[in-house]
């Protein structure tokens, strides 16, 4: 057999385990949790019933339930890999099949909110840890994932005020198992962080894409053409999931419109010494935006663009 | 000897061919140019003493020369690989020292403003062929060069009305000899179609990085950790070189300020619906955006994420 680009583990971590939802992430965390041995048993679900046809000829994880509620029926860990606006009613709607000392966890962009709408539905003995594996790819759906998905990518747990040690250790332990980075935070902090590393960033990249579409004196094929010059890096962020990002846009609106209004404070600055032709102030600027790019680069969260470029 | 990424030439396009500026488009150029025998001779220079000093460890061309007009001085095609700003004043240098029949070639990001500052300078008999390739890296510096660059990459050029088609297609014959895709367009053409596919993605990407840097309730060190979730791309684009694009903005204001405008306005509607929480115009934004990324990857401008990923 074929090494795993993680070490696989003698013993699962859990003995059932449920992904609700078989997009890019659910299916990732079927395939790795499968294939490093982190759980005895994985049952799948999704809604829509030619997913979980796909995902029974993917053979991912063990079994394919036809509800949410049957996957999680005695599972000692439930994931609900759904888009952030669908937690509060999937939460509820498998609340009555969730066991004592069970896990709760998911997976979405946003905290507070999904922090908001499952816990009401959270029975007593099962605990949630929220969970967001900052980790993607463009492609959606259960041919998307791969298991090596999370390796050195940050999953950050935010576990609401007096929830379970034991609870967050496993959970820490599940996610280190594929091969993640954990850290844990409070779900308002996450939700600020993400609004300008993540949020933002796909919004711009949405509007930037939107904005070269509309335009009447440069056709969509001189658009495509010439990408290479920058324009590209935002077109694979903006291919990203809509109904996904369109959850994250309306359950963190607060901070990621603090982060707009910072955004366009900046950019007015910027535009007036184009127009007035303040070149140092250009210059200064673009300067001190190539630190932060050294450090992730250092982190190693990214390899250096000329390596990649050299591979191709 | 190992195959190279693109046919060797069994006789050179040009005699001696002159390279102005040794960072990572000239030296890429250099290192192509002798690979490849584009050639015979190649001579480069740099207003810098270190850079020329490195060019010459490295062996970059044939020759180093001291001075702009050294290099220039009988050279059939001579390259100005300095930043926009720079062009007009280098052409003034060399001018008396450019033999008649020779083709003055630049690879600046912006033509226009080139144009505008070079042609007052043209000797008799010297033809101008305005050139960009659009290719690039986050890198600068001679040592940043290599020899495939520009490989499947589209090279605009934009010569002026009555440029000699001779010329035109001589420097046509050396870019494609370098793997590149050749385009001809109007100046006036390349600024607008550029300062949408370049010029504000890079501007944007600046900006982001920037807003991100002055936070106070998220630390620097929490911006790089979590960049995979979309920010790493822009500090990507945001760690270009700083005087090449003080440069380019301070070159192309006008279609700069005309697509930053438009950009606004998009962006308002967007803030709008998140203000407001109008999921169904998010959604339908986010999924027009889609298609643009089909066709980049269609066209073969850049693999999809998921393949690259993988390969790491």
């Amino acid at each position: 057999m074929a090494e795993s680009f993680a070490p696989r583990r003698a013993t699962p971590v859990f003995t059932r385990l449920a992904i609700i939802g078989i997009g890019l992430i659910g299916s990732s965390i079927a395939r790795a949790a499968k294939e490093l041995n982190l759980a005895g048993t994985i049952v799948l679900a999704d809604q829509d019933a030619a997913v979980r046809q796909r995902a029974r000829e993917l053979d991912l994880g063990h079994a394919v339930a036809d509800t949410a509620a049957e996957a999680a029926d005695g599972a000692d860990h439930i994931i609900l890999c759904v888009p952030v606006g669908a937690c509060g009613s999937v939460a509820a709607e498998i609340a009555p099949s969730l066991k004592a000392g069970a896990i709760l966890s998911d997976v979405g962009s946003v905290k507070g909110s999904v922090v908001d709408a499952v816990l009401p539905h959270l029975p007593e003995g099962v605990s949630f840890v929220p969970a967001h594996p900052v980790a993607g790819t463009e492609n959606s759906g259960p041919d998307a994932g791969f298991p090596s998905l999370f390796l050195n990518r940050w999953c950050i747990l935010t576990p609401p005020e007096g929830t379970d040690a034991a609870a967050i250790a496993k959970t820490r332990q599940f996610w280190e198992g594929m091969g993640a980075l954990v850290e844990v935070m409070s779900a308002q902090h996450h939700d600020l962080v993400l609004a300008v590393t993540s949020h933002l960033p796909h919004l711009i990249a949405y509007n930037i894409v939107g904005t070269a579409e509309d335009l009447e004196a440069v056709t969509q094929s001189e658009v495509i053409k010439f990408s290479a010059g920058g324009f590209r890096d935002f077109t694979r962020i903006a291919a990203s999931d809509p109904t996904m990002w369109r959850d994250v846009f309306l359950h963190n609106k607060e901070a990621v419109l603090e982060m707009l209004g910072r955004f366009n404070e900046d950019l007015a600055l910027l535009t007036r010494a184009i127009r007035y032709g303040d070149g140092e102030t250009l210059h200064k600027h673009f300067t001190r935006t190539r630190a932060i790019r050294r450090g992730i680069v250092a982190l190693g969260q990214e390899k250096p663009e000329t390596e990649k470029l050299r591979k191709d």
